[in-house]
Order: C-alpha cells, then structure tokens, then sequence
C-alpha cells in the first residue's frame, strides 16, 4: 500500500471529487457543563451513566471469554457514532477495530484515531468511494462490504487512482432479505471479481441478520442464527473449493452476538447497542425465558416536567421529551426515576407529538401521585440507535455529576 | 422596556446563567454545492423545490385574503428552523412574526433578524426564562405561553432582573388534552397573576389543537374546530366580563387555519407545515371529499438505490434512507419520482432498520421494472417536521440545479 498526503490527491482526477464537498461549522448550544449535578442540565438532554458504560464496555470481551471465544471483537459505532467511545472501546482486549454503516461514520472514526474500520454497508457512486480511498490514504485500514459488480468497479477504479488497497467482503444475504447476494454463485462471481482487481484484496464474508437481534424468544432466536451460521459456513465451503480463503466472516449484532461467537465459522462480531442497552433490548429473552439482563442500561434522555394537569380522570404530567428528543419506533420509553426526588409513581408514556411526552398514571395507581412542575426524569429510550442520532451532545455523568461532554461526531442521516 | 447590552447581564444575576452554556462548533459535511445537478447531492439529503416553497409561502396570505379574513398570520418555525425561511416568510402581507416551540428556535429566529416572536409551548425553570429575557434585552419582542402560577412568577422573577417586558398568553386546553388550563376560572386566575407582574403584560390566549390538523374528514375537522373556537370565544368573553382584555387569540395549524380564521375570534393563525407539505397532511380531505391540494409539496428527501435483489417474488431495491433519514411516525414516504430518468414503476417503502428502505413493485405491478443501481429518488416524507428536523442542511433546488444550502439553524430535541 502506497500512503500519499491527501492534499495532492485531487490532482489526480480532472473532475469534482470528494474535496469539493467541505466540512462547515455549525453553532449548537450545549446542555450541560463538567461539574454540574443532572438538576442543571438543560434538557431534553441525552446522558450516560459512565459507569454502566465502562461495565458494558468491558463486559463484552468478558462474555466471550466465558464461552472461551477468541472471535475478533468490532463494536458497531452507528450506536453511538462518537469518537470518544470508540477509543474506550478499542482499550479491550480481542477488540480489533471498529465498525460503521456510513461513510461519515468512519470518516469520524479514523478522524479519532481509529486506524481499522470496516464499512458494513453497501455503498455506490465514485465520488462516495473517493472518500473512503481518502482515508486509505492516510493509512488507515478500510474493509467494504459488497453485493454487486458496479461498486467493486467503482471501488477497484478509486482506489488505483488513489494508489491504495482497500480490503474486501461480500456480502451474503443471510434472512434479513435487504441487501447482499442469495446463492453462493453470486458469492463466487463477486469473490473472483475482488480477486482479479488489483487494488481490492478478498478477505471473506459479511453475514449480518439484523431483525434477528430483536427476537424475545431465545428457541425462536438460536434456530434463525443457526441457518445464519450454515448459510455463512457453506458460502465459505463452496469459496475454499474454488481456492478462495475466507479470512474474515463477520456478522452478530447485540442480540445474537454469543450464537455467531460459538459457531466455530464466525471469525468476528459487530455489537453496537451492548453499551448503551434500550427498553427494547431489556424485552429480550435468554435460555431460561428470563429478561436478558447482562447490560447495564447506560442511555437515557432527561426531560423536564413543563406542565401538570390535576382533572380527575385526566391526570397527567407533560414533559419536553417528544419524538423530536426520543425515537418511538420499537414503542414508548420506560420512565426509568426522577432526579432528587424519591421513588415517582408507575407512570405510562403516551406520545404527545413532536415536542411533547405525556405522563399517565397507570391503571393500578389512580390514588398515587403525578411528578411536579419542573421536575427532572430519566426516561430509557425504546431504541437507542436513532435515539441517540437526535443529540449533538452526549453528557456523560457519575454520581449524578456531569464528568463529559462527548459530541457526537457523525451525528446525521449519513451522507 | 429598557433596552440593554446582553454582555452586562451576567452581572445581575449571582449564580450560574445562561450565557455559562456556551454555544459550540461542530463540523458537519455539506451535501451538496450551489450550481450542483440533483444527481451531484449527497444522499440522503434532504431538498426543497423552491419554487413551490415559495409559492406555498405566498398562497398563505392569498388564502386568507380569498376569505376576506385580516387576521394576523404567525408562520410556525418548528417546521423548518430556520432563519432564512423565516425571513422568506416575513416578507408577505398579514405576517407579524414567527412562532417557535423551543427556546433554541426562537434565538435562531431573533439572530436571523425576526423580531417578534411567539414561543407558543410551556417552559419551566428560571435559567430557561433567562434565555427568553437576554432575547427580550436584545430588543425583540417575545411572547411566552402559561398553563400555570410557578411558570409566571418564575418569568416575572427574571423579567425584573433583566428590566424587560415580556408578553403572556395563557394557554387552553381546547380538546387536546395536552398542555393548557381546562376551566375559565384557571383562565382568569393566571390572566389576573399575570396582570398583577410589573414586566408582564397580558396579551390573551394560545388556543392551539396539533390533533385536529391529521383529521382526514373535513365534516369531523369542522366540528373540533367548531368547539375550539366556542371554547376560545367563551375563555374570551369570561375575561371581559372581568375587565381583562384579550388583544390576541392565537391557534390553527396548517390542517385547520381557515377555520379559525374565519371565526371571528381568533386574531392570529400558526401554520407551519404548509411551506412543505408531507404525504400526511396530503390525505386530508376537502369538504367535497376531495385530497386538500392547496398546497404544492416542496420538501423530499433524496436518496441512492445501493443494492438491487432481482430474485423472482422478493424483487425489491434498497435505498440509503431509512429511520435515520425519513421520520416514519406517520406512515411511510411515497415515492415522487426518480432524477435523470423516465418516469419509475409503482415502488411502495417498507421500513429496513435505521439506515435502509426497502422498494418494492407493488402488487399490480408485478412484470414492471426496478429502478436501478445508483439511481437517486425523491421521497416524499410522511411527516415533514420531524424528518426535517434529522438533517443538518436543507438544499433548494430550482430546475434540478442547487441554488441554496442552508443550514437548519435550530435543529435538535430542543434544548
């Protein structure tokens, strides 16, 4: 691999590249300031409890050290597309590098540090595969995942402009139905087609089942990622009958990431959520049909009760909390405590549109009573993934102290 | 009011202060650059056709000219959030302000030059009232919303300490269920506190309902609207009968703002998402049953078909916009049309997780053809407002050619 300065590369390509597209500077307020207590954060905020963090973060290699697993571990950044995590997580042991779903992701990333990256998303266009090949350049190692010719073209054209080597996976439809190849044919066609491009390198296969992570039962669960493992060993078969070596097979999310560690096929695992936890994780269930509970849930968004409503029957607390502040799409977030206050009520989020969370008694706690005008609450999100796409900020607390101000670098839609 | 420099009011106040929340840089990749074809943008991207915004803009006015009715309008900036739409927006007749939902939009607003603000949602919490006075400081005029005693006594605290004047409505709860006070004897209560504040001047009620803008039938949207504006007239004419005067009625979203206005009670309409428009809004009904056609759709978001499956019966194109990319609360987005291409086949959305769509040709469409790889589409968005307010850039076109790229300036959950 050849490492040239970026600044000489647009020479190279008598056209619009990737460096006419500039970075610009954008003004956000920020919620909260180092030393101060959650009562003064400004909300809605998004906040991490670091200590929940660092267990979860640790407790990754830990589980797999349990079923003597030594599978490569490559956290998923899209969960919180920050930087600053990305560098706690690397300190673990197994950790090999990072992975990420975008382009502005990874250009975060190896902007932080980070010097292994694998984009485990398709993606398509030359001008997209000149900013990957930007950050080959500055030596950072970029592995792309593929499922059909035209990328591995564009991609095998950029990077022989750019003069560097890109690493290579295809990408195996393994049940999801969305993206990657059906028949290990196609897996063959794409393998030789990265094989005879001079600047691309083979390295295996990409087999993720993302609607698998989110299955409660664990049968139901162990049986879909078992054909995800037999689907992902006989492409690798049918590869090493053709002479061609699978190095990597990667693939597992939060939710399964264990079934794909202890196949004996998966060589790598992509958990992302695992730091993080969500009300939708905390529904799963293991082995015993018990709540999966080996993450500590970290996230939460910290809301501000606004207004009270006392009418009988029609008791509520409004909060600042609506889907502008926390994603609805796997249901409504658990209100989790309030702040300096002792235990609340079982309140019911209802949603109350864009800007607005309504608080409901439950059913069983008519006589009890609704929080008061601007009292502070921890809600845990439904889904912390797009949740935590809305914030710019990530504050970071212990003791109910705010110790960080992590931005979240890649925040966006992911252009 | 006393005019003064916001850099001497940190000195008023003995503890922490707004101004101790900094604003901070983050960099953020532009999509696009003026002069860019549509199939230059980097996707996902979120594109207004100038034209029709801009057409929306002046269809407002003339709407309500068409019915004769002077009432004030009062844009909502919670659809857009940004100040240059709002400068587009003050330029037309009957317009006297904008109305924000968030502090954060309305110090967008009042740094892009609007000067008369309404923030038309509760707020709590003496530091949030001092970044509506250091607005007021500065020389714009502000109107804030109450549902109760401690929100009043809290903004006449800071209004004193600042030596400004800040207008009051006190909001009512016309059918929501949501924030505002139920009963006229809570209406007067707050309206007589607020009379009693030195820098608070009572200017009348906010009488808002966000459910009835979706209501499809316009015979059922007719009759809500019906009783919020008895309710409105009724909370008017207690106050009278009390001696308090209300200069300013003020509701009505895009859905309902012809109701209200030609109510004679209401002085002021808030509609928002008129400018855009979303795929929502477009299956309201007119009174001949009909799809309400005022307005033309603007907004889209751009997206790139990655992947392309032509298995028999799971034929199906995956785009890059997915739950990151495209707010899905109400409903999917609908295909428009594709760039630089002959019109496409029937393609319905289904939701693929975070980053990914799914096209598929809808049932009667079995023998049509996919779109192909690379190709960029526009969606339109099931729910503009909370799509618009994932992206970081808004980019306006005009004949497929980039002419704006404007920052959303007051993106965000709201902080």
């Amino acid at each position: 691999m050849v490492f040239r300065s970026i600044d000489v590369l647009p020479r190279l390509i008598g056209r619009r590249t990737f460096v006419t597209n500039p970075m610009q500077s954008i003004e956000r307020r920020v919620p909260a300031l180092v030393g101060d207590s959650l009562c003064q954060i400004e909300t809605p905020c998004l906040v991490v409890d670091l200590c929940a963090l660092e267990r979860n973060v640790q407790a990754l290699p830990q589980s797999l050290q349990q079923i003597r697993s030594n599978v490569h571990i490559r956290p998923h950044a899209k969960a919180h597309k920050c930087a600053s995590i990305a560098r706690l997580q690397m300190r673990e042991s197994q950790t090999v590098g990072l992975c990420c779903q975008k382009i502005c992701e990874a250009e975060a990333m190896v902007k932080g540090g980070i010097q292994d990256v694998l984009l485990s998303n398709e993606i398509i266009g030359i001008s997209q595969y000149e900013r990957v090949a930007a950050l080959a350049a500055q030596g950072a190692k970029l592995t792309l995942v593929f499922d059909n010719i035209l990328a591995i073209q564009q991609a095998q054209e950029v990077a022989l402009n750019f003069q560097v080597v890109l690493y290579a996976l295809v990408e195996v439809n393994v049940g999801q139905d969305r993206c990657g190849v059906d028949t290990f044919e196609q897996v063959l066609a794409l393998a030789q087609c990265i094989e005879g491009a001079s600047n691309l390198t083979f390295d295996g296969l990409q087999c993720y089942h993302g609607g698998a992570q989110h299955i409660r039962n664990y049968t139901e669960k162990r049986q879909i990622i078992d054909k995800v493992v037999e689907k992902a060993r006989n492409a690798r078969d049918f590869l090493a009958e053709k002479g061609i070596e699978c190095k990597t097979i990667t693939g597992g999310g939060t939710g399964t990431y264990l079934l794909e560690a202890s196949s004996g096929v998966f060589t790598e695992v992509q958990p992302g959520s695992y730091i993080f936890n969500d009300a939708d994780y905390a529904r799963n269930l293991n082995a015993d049909g018990e709540s999966v509970s080996e993450w500590k849930q970290s996230l939460f968004v910290l809301t501000t009760v606004m207004s009270i409503n006392t009418k009988q029957h029609s008791e509520r607390a409004i909060i600042d909390a609506g889907m502008k502040a926390v994603s609805l799409d796997s249901g409504p977030p658990v209100i989790h405590k309030a702040i300096d206050c002792n235990p609340i009520s079982l309140l019911e989020y209802r949603a109350g549109g864009d800007e607005h969370g309504i608080l409901c008694l439950s059913d069983s706690q008519n006589s009890a009573e609704l929080p008061t005008l601007g009292q502070k609450l921890m809600l845990i999100p439904g889904h912390c993934d797009p949740t935590v796409n809305m914030y710019d900020f990530l504050v970071g607390f212990c003791d109910e102290k705010v110790e960080k101000v992590w931005t979240i670098d890649a925040r966006g839609p992911g252009n």
